[in-house]
C-alpha cells in the first residue's frame, strides 16, 4: 500500500489510497456476489457470523473510526448501527449478543449495500478534501481489517453451507475438475539454530500484535519440505488413527469419544470412497492434496503416528518462504492460513 | 367445512373443498407478505420456526399425506424436501434437527413459493377427477394443520423482531390508535356442578386428540366474568408481586431469580409507562386490554396474589362460550389462545 | 395414627403420639444403617440428595415448623441449620442451591445426628406438658413428610450407588435367591363407567394435595389384571422395541437417540442373560417380575407395541385395590410407586 | 533426591530412597489428617478432585508404573482400583468420567488407606532386594506426581470448603494473627536481553515438558521488585476497575458481566471492609501480602489500569531467583504457584 508521509498528503498519493480502497471494498461484494440475501442471514454456529453482518460491520468500521471522529459534520447513516454492527468494542458501548447475529433480518440486506455506499461516498468525499496521516493510517487499518473479515466471509459461508443438507456449493459456477497428480516426495529440510529477527519490519502495514519487532532464539530442527497430503492422513486413518488412544492427548480422545469423530470436518465417506465439501459442493477426495480444516488435535494425533511432532509457531515463521513457493497445488482459499499453521509436518525434529 | 358422504363426491362438493383450500391457502400467503426473504428466514428460539419453514411445511404435509399415496403418477418436486421439511414424523425417515431450520437459506424463498404453486396445482388436479372420502379426509385435517401453523407464524414472527434491537412492526401499516376504555367490572359467575360431555361432538372436523367424546364431572365453581387486565397486573406488580416469594411456587421462584424477570414477557418500561411490543411495533400499554404472554408460572403468582386460582382446563371449556362474548375488546391474534387458557381468573373457587 | 380431639389431649393419647413419632423417626435411622458417613454424602444427580440431608432436613421439619414456634424458650440446635437444611420453602429465606448438597461434608453425620437426638428430645419434653390440636396437625404432617423421605432415601441411594462403578449392594446381607415362578396369566378387568368419588375421605391423614374430596366421572373401561412383567418387556425388546421409531412419542424417540437407550434404567446385559441392579447388587432378571424403572416413554412405547395403551391416573385409583391383592411378588420398595403410576398395562381400551 | 547410578543399587542407597518416599508419604497423610471421611468426598466442580481421590491416584501411580511390572508375583491390591483411580492415561484402558469422583463412596476412606499401606509395604519389600535404575527413575516421579497432588489437596479443600455455606477452615488450630506490616516499596529491576538457558538443566529431577535444556532470546525489560500487594488491588477495585469495560479484554468483560464479578475469588465484603477465605476459615484482609486467586483476566485488567502488563513466562523465569528472596512475607500455600506466574508486575515495559 502507498506511504504516507505529510499532515496532507499530496493529491496523487490520495488517488492511489482511494483506488485501493475501492479495489478491497469491491473485493468484498465480489465475494458476496453468488450468495442470496438469504444465505447471507445464515449463522451456523455461535463463532461464525453471516455474510450481511461481516459487509455491515467492516463498514461500521470506516464510519467509526475515521467518519465520525474525523469528517466535519458527518452525520451516521444510522443511529442504531453503531451499536447493531459493532463486534465486541466494549468501550465504544456495547453490541448484540454474538449468537443473534444471524436473526438480524433488519437491517435488510438492502439497507446494509446503501449504507456501504454511503460510507464509501464519504470516504471519497474526505479524501478529496485532504487527509492527515492519522486517516490514513486507519484507512489502512480498515483496509486490512475488511481483507480478515473477507477471508472470514468465505470461512463462514463454507460452514454455513455444510450445515444444510442440501450442501449447496457456494461457487458452483467455477468447477474444473483437477488431475489428481502425485505430490513431490517428502523430504526434511535442516535449519540451524540461532538468533532470529521476529515481529514485522518496518515497511508496509502491520497488526499491532504483529509487533514489535524482537529477537527470538531458533534451535536448530529440520521440518518437511512439504504439507502433509490427503494420502498421507488416509493411511493414519485405515491404520486406526481415530481408535488409538495412545496417538491422542487424553482430552482430545474424549473429544474424539463423546462427539465421535472419524475423519477431518468436511469429509464424507460415499461408497468406499471419500469426498469433501468444498466451496463448488461436494467433490472426491484429491489425495495429492494437503489436507485440510483439521483441527489442532487431530494434527498433533497425526504427528504421534507419524513419529513426528507439530512445528512450533516461531518455527513456521522460519520456514514460511520456503513453504510458499511450494503451495502452487493449492487450490482453495478457505482454510489455507489455518492450514499452514496447524498442519502436521512429519519427522520434524530438533537437533 | 363441507360434508363427505360418498366415495367419489359430487363436483359441485369439490368445488367447494377446492375454493375452501384455496382460501386457507392464500391466507398463509398473505400472512408472510409483509415479509421479507430475510425475515422468513429467522429462527429467534429453538421452539420457533422461520416463517418460510412454515409455508414449505405445510406444502409438504399435501404431497407427503395425499399427493404421493393419492394420485398417480405423482412426482415429489424435490425428492429432499421431504426429509426437510418432515417437522417430526419419526416413521418417515427423519428430518434435519429442528434447531437448524433459521440456517436453512437453500431452498431460496422463491422455490419454496414454487413448491407451494407445485403442490396446489397437483392438489386441483386431483380434485377435478373426483376424490375418495379418505382423501378429503386427509384434505380437511390439512386445512386444519395449515390453519394452526398460521398461528404459529404470527407467534414466531413476533418472537423473531422482538429479538431484534431495532423492534421492527409485522405489520406497521394498520397501526389504529385505540382508545384506552375501562373493563367491564369483574363479576363472578357461578356454575353448577354435574355430568358434563366433553372432547368434540361428531359434526365438523375435530383433532384426534380432541376425541371421543366422553363425560366428565365437574364440581360446582365460580369464575371471573372477564380475563384479567394490564391494569390488574400492573397492581399485582406495584405491590410487589415479582419480589415477594411466598406468592410463587419453588421452581417459579427459582425461575423469576435466575432469570430477572420484573414484568411479562414483550413488556418495556418507558420512563414511569409501559410499554408493549406488540405486531405493529412498540405502542403503549392498554390498560383495560387482558394481560397477555405471561408464563403459567406469572398467571400462578397473580392468581395467590388476587386470593383466586387458575381454572382447571375442563372448566375453561365449560366457560368458553362466556368468554367468547366478551371478547371484543382483543384486537391481536398472537399469543391469545394461549392467554385463553392461562390467564388467572380472580377468585374463582370450588364449591 | 391416633385421633386428635380436643385442644390439650390427654396424656394416654400423647403417649401413643410419641410412640408413633419415635417408630417412624428410628425407621429413618434403620434405613441408613447399612450406609457409611461418605455414602451419605452422595448425591448423584441434581434431582437426588445425600442421605445425611435427607436426615437432617426431615429433622429441620420438626424444629422449623413446631419447636420454634410452638415450644416457648426453644432455642434452635444450629441457627445455620434452618438455612442449610431448607428445601424449597422460599418464604423461610432461602436455601442453598439444590446441586451442591453432596458438597456438603460439614456439618457432619455426628452433628447431624445430635442434632436429630436434640430434637427428639424437644419434641418429647414439648408433648409431655400436652399439645394444641395445631401442634398435633403438625406432627403429623412432619412424620408423613419423613416417610416420604424415607421412600426418596432408598431411590437416591440405589442411583448413588449404580454411578458407582463398583456397583456396592445397599443392603447386601440381605439377598435372598427367589425362585423365578411364573406370573399369573393376563386377565382383563372390565370396570364399568360412573360418578366416582375422588380425593381423600374424611378419616386419617391426607397431604393437602389429596383433597378436597370430589366427584368425577369415569368412562367404561378394561384394565390388565396384573403388571407387565420383565419377560413381556423383554419380549418388546426382542421384537426391536428400541429401533422402531414408529412405537415412540416423537420427543421420545429423540432421547432414545441422543442417550442411546437400549433397556430400562439399572438393567445390564451379561452374556445373553440380563441383570438388573438391585438395591443387594446385580442380580439376575427375574422374568416373572414386574418390569421396573421404565420412564413414561418406555412404559408409552410399550403400550403401544402391545395394542394398548396407559391408563389415566384416575382408573390407576378405582383399581388400586386390585393391584394391592396382587403384588405379592414385588420384594423391592424403590421404585414401586413410580412403577405403580407408570407400567403400562396392555390392551387397557375405554368402552 | 539421591543420584542412581549402577543397575542394582547399594543398599545405602536404596535406604535415603525409602526415607524419601516415606517422607513424602506420610506429608501426604499429614494433609488429609484435619479432614474427615466425609470432607475427603467432596468435589466441588469439575476441575477439582476428593482428597480421598488423591490419595488413592497416587497410589495407584506406584501400583501401576512400578509394581505391577517390576515386582516379580506382585498382585493388585484390588482389580477394580486400576480403573477407578486412573486419571487420564486412556492407554492403560480408560477411567471414571471425572465429574464422578465424588460420588465414588466406596471404596471407603479405610480401604483406601489400606490400599496405601499395602503399596508403601510393596515398594519397601521391592527396594529392600534392590532396584534397577529404571525403578529409580519411576520412583522418582513417582514422589514427584505426589507432591504435585499434595498442592491439589490444598487447593481442592479450600475450594471445597468455600463453596460450604458454612466456610470451615482447614487448619483452624493454626490461626495465628499477623500484624498488616507495610509491603516493601515497588522498585523496577532491569534485565538486559540477551540469550537465555531455559528448561531444566542435567541435575536432578525434571518433569518431561521442563526438557530439553535449549536456548531462548529475551529481549531487555524491567520488572516489578515485589508481587501486586492486596493494598494495590484494592484501589483498582476502588477505582471502578471491576465497571470500566475500557480495562478488560473483550471476552473478560463479557465474564465480569455474566457472572458479576466484583472483586476476587475468595474475598467478601463484611461492612466497610474486605475478609478473605483461607485455610483457616474467613480472616480480614492483609493489605500487605500479594494479591491472590486472581484470574488471568483480572490480573490483565489490573496491568492495563497500572499503565504496565503481564510478565511472560519465560521472563518470570528469569527473575525467579529475584523474587524467591522476597517471598518471605508469604505465609500460605495455596494457589502460590499461581500467583507467581499470574500476578501482574505493575509498569514492566520492554526496552
Amino acid at each position: 500500500m502507498p506511504e504516507t508521509s505529510s499532515r496532507h498528503t499530496e493529491s496523487s498519493l490520495l488517488r492511489k489510497w482511494l483506488e485501493q480502497y475501492d479495489e478491497v471494498r469491491s473485493q468484498t461484494l465480489n465475494l458476496v456476489e453468488p450468495l442470496s440475501p438469504e444465505d447471507q442471514m445464515v449463522q451456523s454456529m455461535p463463532d461464525a457470523s453471516p455474510a450481511k453482518w461481516h459487509i455491515a460491520h467492516t463498514t461500521w468500521f470506516f464510519e467509526t473510526f475515521i467518519l465520525t471522529p474525523h469528517m466535519e459534520g458527518y452525520a451516521p447513516f444510522n443511529a442504531r448501527f453503531g451499536f447493531l454492527f459493532n463486534s465486541y468494542y466494549k468501550r465504544l458501548g456495547g453490541h448484540p449478543h454474538r449468537t443473534i447475529r444471524g436473526t438480524l433480518s433488519r437491517p435488510t440486506l438492502d439497507q446494509v449495500r446503501l449504507y456501504r455506499a454511503h460510507v464509501d461516498n464519504s470516504i471519497h468525499e474526505l479524501l478529496h478534501c485532504g487527509a492527515s496521516v492519522e486517516v490514513l493510517r486507519l484507512l489502512e487499518l480498515g483496509l486490512n481489517h475488511e481483507q480478515q473479515h473477507q477471508e472470514l466471509i468465505v470461512t463462514d459461508i463454507k460452514h454455513a453451507f455444510w450445515v444444510n443438507p442440501l450442501r449447496p456449493g457456494y461457487q458452483p459456477g467455477q468447477v474444473r475438475i483437477v488431475e489428481a497428480s502425485a505430490a513431490p516426495p517428502l523430504a526434511w529440510c535442516c535449519f540451524d539454530g540461532g538468533i532470529h529477527e521476529s515481529g514485522h519490519d518496518s515497511c508496509g502495514f502491520a497488526f499491532d500484535n504483529e509487533l514489535p519487532r524482537h529477537y527470538t532464539y531458533i534451535n536448530p530442527f529440520r521440518i518437511a519440505s512439504r504439507l502433509v497430503t490427503n494420502k498421507e492422513y488416509l493411511a493414519f486413518m485405515a491404520d486406526g488413527g481415530y481408535s488409538r488412544a495412545e496417538l491422542w492427548l487424553s482430552d482430545a480422545w474424549d473429544h474424539v469419544c463423546e462427539n465421535g469423530w472419524t475423519a477431518p470436518l468436511y469429509w464424507e465417506q460415499a461408497g468406499n470412497d471419500w469426498t469433501q465439501f468444498t466451496c463448488r459442493g461436494m467433490l472426491p477426495l484429491n489425495p495429492a492434496e494437503p489436507v485440510c480444516h483439521v483441527s489442532f488435535y487431530e494434527a498433533d494425533a497425526f504427528a504421534r503416528w507419524a513419529g513426528a511432532r507439530l512445528p512450533h509457531r516461531v518455527r513456521m515463521g522460519g520456514c514460511r518462504r520456503f513453504h510458499r513457493e511450494h503451495r502452487q497445488n493449492i487450490r482453495e482459499s478457505a482454510g489455507k492460513r489455518k492450514l499452514s499453521s496447524q498442519a502436521a509436518c512429519p519427522g520434524s525434529t530438533t537437533g
